[in-house]
């Protein structure tokens, strides 16, 4: 399996050289304002050249010497550099792999969806939590980015007819709330989603998605977890039995998701003042939602004189035996947790919710404690993609959702906190020349290289120091220097640096390939 | 070298089987309608639930049996299904690997940007060629997805202070002009960049893009192609020479392009009516931009006595011959012609600039030609940095963005020609099993086999008949089925079974996992 290793040496930049010629004037126009439709009558803005009138912008803007066009990332977005690319993309690969393990197809949708603005909805445009493209198409629709990519698949496995499928999908999505970036939230992130459609037997890939969020987990070696489990159906039998009425199951929901956080009391004073429940009926929520423990709990709850009278509760307990039959062949049931408080924010689930939580710990790796959240979660939602389906025909799907931002946060402090660098490049062997005029050289010996398919690079210098390019090694952590000179040219052979131990050897020309795979085998 | 190896078996939908238990109601309100920040006042909409709200905006929006709630994309967009990413992925890797090759890190840029709407500009609103967020923030901005990941590039570089830095970028870019789907131009698309930035020698950093889209090209075994290069200043050279004012530089510039696609008669006609050029100039202009060569030709107009008395051509003419040495050093010269018809769309080009086209061939793979265009391009653009950096301070850079979409097509087109089906997972083995009552049986040999690494699946039924199961495997393509049935837990043994040659053979319980690499292996 894929597991994070131990991540090796140094960022990339390329050491600053002297300025060797005069700036050259732009060339023009600025292309990211010519792509406008041609249909559009008439010039851009006031008519100038966009080039002239996005300096005029600039110049006239304030700030930073008075040219401050746009320095900066919009709200609640960030770029990324190397660094971060490389230690997410490594990220997404052991989740990828493990997505692929279970069977899993890609697919991928656009950023954007679309609503039509229909009467009935007049929905004002601002409150649609996206971004909205402007859009000259004549049909009256609000085209937005997404926040979840399980509502972009149900509209998927509706519009395609589809019955039965087991994808997965990792992207961009949007959310449009308040971003709190030093908290790591943002308004533009990844989502890795994986989802299970289909009529299935019961709880058969419930288990799996509990396995997958088990195996992830693990593979990144996070630590110690804990996988809450719960079901909507077995949450909304206990408000039953306590007297709330349906209309008030999903708000007293949401209060009850708050009990992670937050102690008994607290929830029960907002059930009471805020939700209008009465303190009996609370106190007597509160005495489920409390309980948390494994296959005995359900066996007890089974029990339970009231509770085992409704029928939502009774089939949500009777799953919830089944799933902990399945988690146990798995082996897995050591860190899952039934949990009557989970309620997940998201209305559309209907059957199995679940949510994985990392346990603080003491880890020498880290400085000082992390404190992160639920970094994976999903459950079963039956009833979405029969929204989407003109005739109203029901897919049941259950689904996973890794939180992959929070981990990235959790491996990016521990990468800090170990004092090592995340190498952002692959390269191999850097090509380098002892003297001057051996540009040529340089140039054929590594076309030979690329075409080997070494990962090489040189110095864009046409006479650099020797120095200088032993130095490039160090500093960006490639393992060998590949040396001509004049005397290895004439010799027919070329040296091979060891850049780590200091050690150079001389290696025939027609050997060269082979020796440096070889001394890069894993 | 990564290369297309052929495509083996089988789209993936899991077969569909009988619905087994009654479509459950939807919790509630729908999530996508939620995140909108709890600062807005009053409920969203017109008070209801909004999953009311959706139902009923689906129930009056009329087509599909009434309740046609955007059971479409955005126009302009489209999903991609699982044999579309597992092609693309392919496609991106081959991309991905040269640029790593060549020893480039990878960095990522919202997919926003903003530009500050300053009193000068006045550009309405709607001409900026995006998606607009509506963003709360008070600031007067527009914040707009990109066409082109150099602007953002460039936007990093000055906003972080960066002089040097080598990086590629795969991502979905916009553009908002009218989508022609049909022709495989859509709205949302993707763009793999690769780009140099840096003071660096003249023409190595510029040869190197041209061998990178010569290595890609070449991996992808697309055909015969043709690299065309050009330098903007030789170009602009020519005009002056010619006698265009400077201010016609840019329009006389994009007249020219059309070169490739229409005769020089149309193109001159352009530039007298359209562009108000004297006939004797278009003439003059026709004399050089109709030349195309390789270093024989540089020479040539080296020696050209008005073109070498030009600063700017000069200068452009004694890069390209060094471009051509450099080219030679990496032998690939067959496939590169300096065309001084090549203008490219782009304003913000400054030197070399370069497009690589596939050459028409007869192709017994194809049932009919595709007309593709340019599939790879770039060039040398020093000024943009200094567009966006407080102070003007340049930094050049020089890139190349390969035609990923059009890449696609043509191995898509391939693929249907060749009648083989993508395989859109990477399954090993199913579990299966050929009697009742064995689904524990399943689970915990399928949950050995994932925590081994192996890719393995088995049908979410309890009681599946051996004979869908070893279906499953022949439509999907799944090589190996491991079974295990009441005699082989007895025997502790599993009946592995190839599944294109229908052989079984008992392998021990603890030999299976190795028996399984050693089958696969490649």
């Amino acid at each position: 399996m894929l597991r994070l290793g131990p991540l090796a040496a140094a960022g990339r930049l390329l050491p600053a050289g002297p300025r060797l010629e005069p700036p050259r004037p732009a060339g023009g126009r600025v292309s990211f304002l010519r792509c406008w439709p041609p249909r559009l009558p008439g010039p851009v803005g006031d008519g100038r050249p966009l080039s002239q009138q996005v300096r005029a912008a600039a110049d006239s803007a304030g700030g930073g010497g008075g040219r401050g066009l746009a320095l900066k990332t919009p709200k609640g977005t960030r770029d990324h550099p190397p660094a971060h690319v490389a230690l997410r993309d490594h990220l997404l690969a052991a989740v990828v792999a493990c997505f692929k393990r279970h069977g899993a197809a890609a697919i991928d949708t656009p950023v954007l969806e679309l609503r039509l603005q229909t009467p009935p909805l007049r929905a004002p445009v601002l409150p649609i939590p996206s971004f909205q493209w402007l859009s000259s198409c004549s049909e009256r629709a609000v085209v937005f980015a997404m926040a979840t990519m399980q509502v972009p698949f149900a509209r998927y496995l509706a519009m395609n007819k589809i019955t039965n499928m087991k994808r997965y999908h990792v992207a961009k999505v949007y959310r449009r709330d308040s971003p709190a970036t030093t908290r790591g939230r943002y308004r533009e992130f990844y989502q890795c989603d994986f989802d299970i459609a289909g009529q299935c037997d019961p709880m058969i890939p419930d288990a799996e998605c509990l396995k997958i969020v088990h195996e992830i987990l693990s593979d990144l070696q996070l630590g110690d977890f804990l996988i809450k489990v719960n079901d909507r159906r077995i949450l909304n039998g206990v408000f039953a039995i306590c007297g709330v009425p349906e209309s008030k199951f999903i708000t007293t929901c949401s209060t009850v998701d708050k009990l992670d956080k937050v102690p008994w009391e607290e929830v029960k004073s907002e059930m009471v003042e805020e939700k209008g429940l009465s303190p009996e009926a609370a106190d007597y929520i509160g005495e489920y939602v409390q309980l948390h423990g494994g296959l005995d709990l359900v066996e007890r709850l089974l029990q339970d004189p009231k509770l085992s009278q409704n029928k939502l509760a009774k089939e949500g307990l009777g799953d919830m035996k089944l799933l902990f039959e399945y988690l146990t062949l798995f082996g897995i049931t050591g860190q899952i947790s039934f949990d009557l408080s989970l309620a997940r924010g998201l209305d559309y689930y209907t059957g199995v919710i679940f949510e994985a939580v990392l346990l603080q710990q003491e880890n020498d790796h880290v400085e000082e404690p992390v404190s992160v959240g639920s970094v994976a979660g999903g459950g079963r939602y039956d009833g979405l993609v029969g929204m989407f389906d003109p005739k109203g025909r029901k897919v049941p799907c259950v689904g996973v959702s890794i939180g992959i931002e929070r981990i990235f946060s959790i491996l990016e402090q521990r990468v800090k906190a170990s004092g090592e660098k995340v190498r952002t490049t692959e390269t191999q062997v850097l090509v380098a020349t002892p003297q001057k005029h051996l540009l040529a050289a340089r140039l054929k010996l590594i076309s030979e290289l690329w075409d080997a398919g070494i990962k090489a690079e040189m110095l864009y210098k046409k006479d650099p120091k020797l120095l200088k390019q032993l130095q490039y090694c160090e500093d960006t952590g490639i393992p060998l220097a590949a040396i001509v000179g004049e005397q290895e040219l004439t010799d027919g052979v070329v040296k091979l640096r060891d850049v780590a131990r200091r050690e150079e050897v001389d290696i025939p020309r027609e050997k060269l390939v082979d020796e440096i795979r070889r001394r890069l085998e894993p």
